[in-house]
């Protein structure tokens, strides 16, 4: 899979792309991931990206053409992926999404900056706009690293099979994950619940259900509602609740 | 206002934290933030953060201890802030949440990583969990440098004036933006929207806020919901949308 970020920023995104998983994912040649600068592109004398809005209004905006040649210079006669708008009025980025956009071959992902880009600029070059949430960001780098973050660790090899499969169970029961505990055993005087010590599986795996259960019940009732729960599992989940049974 | 990053890659979120806005800022003095690394908080002897989980399971955990003593080493006695985990069973991250956070004199946010956190070191040492959206990341410091810039930009100083008042507008608002223009006055053989260009700006802000008023109902009807819109606005949204007026 091939992942381009076209921004302003590059060394910041290089220095993010360099690091922690992603860096090894892109070391093993797992993923071919790369910043590109917008600035070189540009028609302008001092290679502008920017200029006033039609209209009058506060700060800068991102004109279209360095985005258009940038656009024309990586995405080849050849490409098929999509060309992705990190902005306030994209779709909500959620797991499902990017499950959807790691089946891509290839995505170029343009980060916006100052005020804002020039309509025509999205209008002509973009195959979707994507929101990381409702909240107002600097710029797009962090939420296009962030979209490529974690699209990199549901592709093949980036994460050991082991946290893969991991990653698939949450997905796929769509509830938030149980309390977790490693050594000390005892830690501010507080010992790790004793079912995780005695070695029996279905007894933990149960309880860790449970856990999950009642977590997502106490914080995020509306994941709840889809998640695939059994009969017997919400009639137990009512039960506790009546009993104010509360979690961790 | 001062933010602490506690993290395993202090190196990456000081690349993020020196550049665009947020690196101006910091060294305008108009906000003191810093990633501090985990790592030399271990007492294990290789300086190890990270065990297996108890009662089994894929993947390593952060044990509590080195963060523990991060955050006694960080939040002095006086300490009067938040403590913050970025984490997926969190509230989630809002504009609402930034604006709440920015009022904060100090925040220390703590950056997980491998599969999880041990439940000890978050019951003891946290305040407050956010989760940046429903999807997964490799760890927390995309998501922590995300609400890092966030917050920034709110700070007094930080944006200029003309862009700090477009932000309130648009919080206040509670509508997606309207689409925005620059130069050249025709890009591709499009030209830019007439009214633009005619330098009235009564006329010009009311498309403006036709616009957005438009865009909001086709992409986020849910926000469209809790808008503070007018009566008038209310019918005149209704007329186009059975009109079947499209935005932009």
């Amino acid at each position: 899979m091939k992942i381009t970020l076209l921004t302003i920023f590059p060394e910041m995104c290089e220095a993010v792309l360099s690091e922690s998983i992603l860096g090894r994912a892109r070391r093993a040649g797992l993923l071919d991931v790369r910043a590109v600068d917008i600035r070189p592109f540009s028609d302008a004398k001092h290679k502008n990206t920017d200029d006033y809005p039609f209209g009058g209004g506060a700060g800068m905006l991102m004109t279209p053409q360095p985005i258009a040649a940038a656009f024309r210079a990586v995405c080849g006669p050849s490409f098929s992926g999509k060309r992705i708008f990190l902005g306030p009025a994209g779709v909500p980025f959620t797991q499902r999404l990017a499950e959807e956009l790691a089946k891509e071959e290839e995505l170029v992902m343009l980060c916006g900056h100052y005020e804002g880009v020039d309509q025509r600029a999205l209008d002509h070059y973009i195959d979707l706009e994507i929101s990381l949430g409702d909240f107002i960001l600097t710029g797009g780098e962090l939420a296009a690293l962030a979209v490529t973050d974690c699209i990199a660790r549901l592709l093949p090899g980036v994460l050991g099979s082991d946290q893969s499969a991991l990653e698939e169970s949450f997905s796929r029961e769509g509830l938030l994950e149980y309390p977790q505990y490693t050594r000390p055993r005892v830690f501010e005087d507080e010992e790790v619940p004793a079912v995780l010590l005695n070695g029996d599986h279905a007894k933990i795996a149960r309880w860790r259900r449970e856990q999950a259960l009642l977590r997502t019940a106490r914080l995020r009732p509306d994941m709840l509602e889809k998640a695939p729960l059994t009969d017997k599992e919400r009639a137990w989940l009512s039960a506790q609740q009546e009993k104010g049974v509360e979690d961790g």
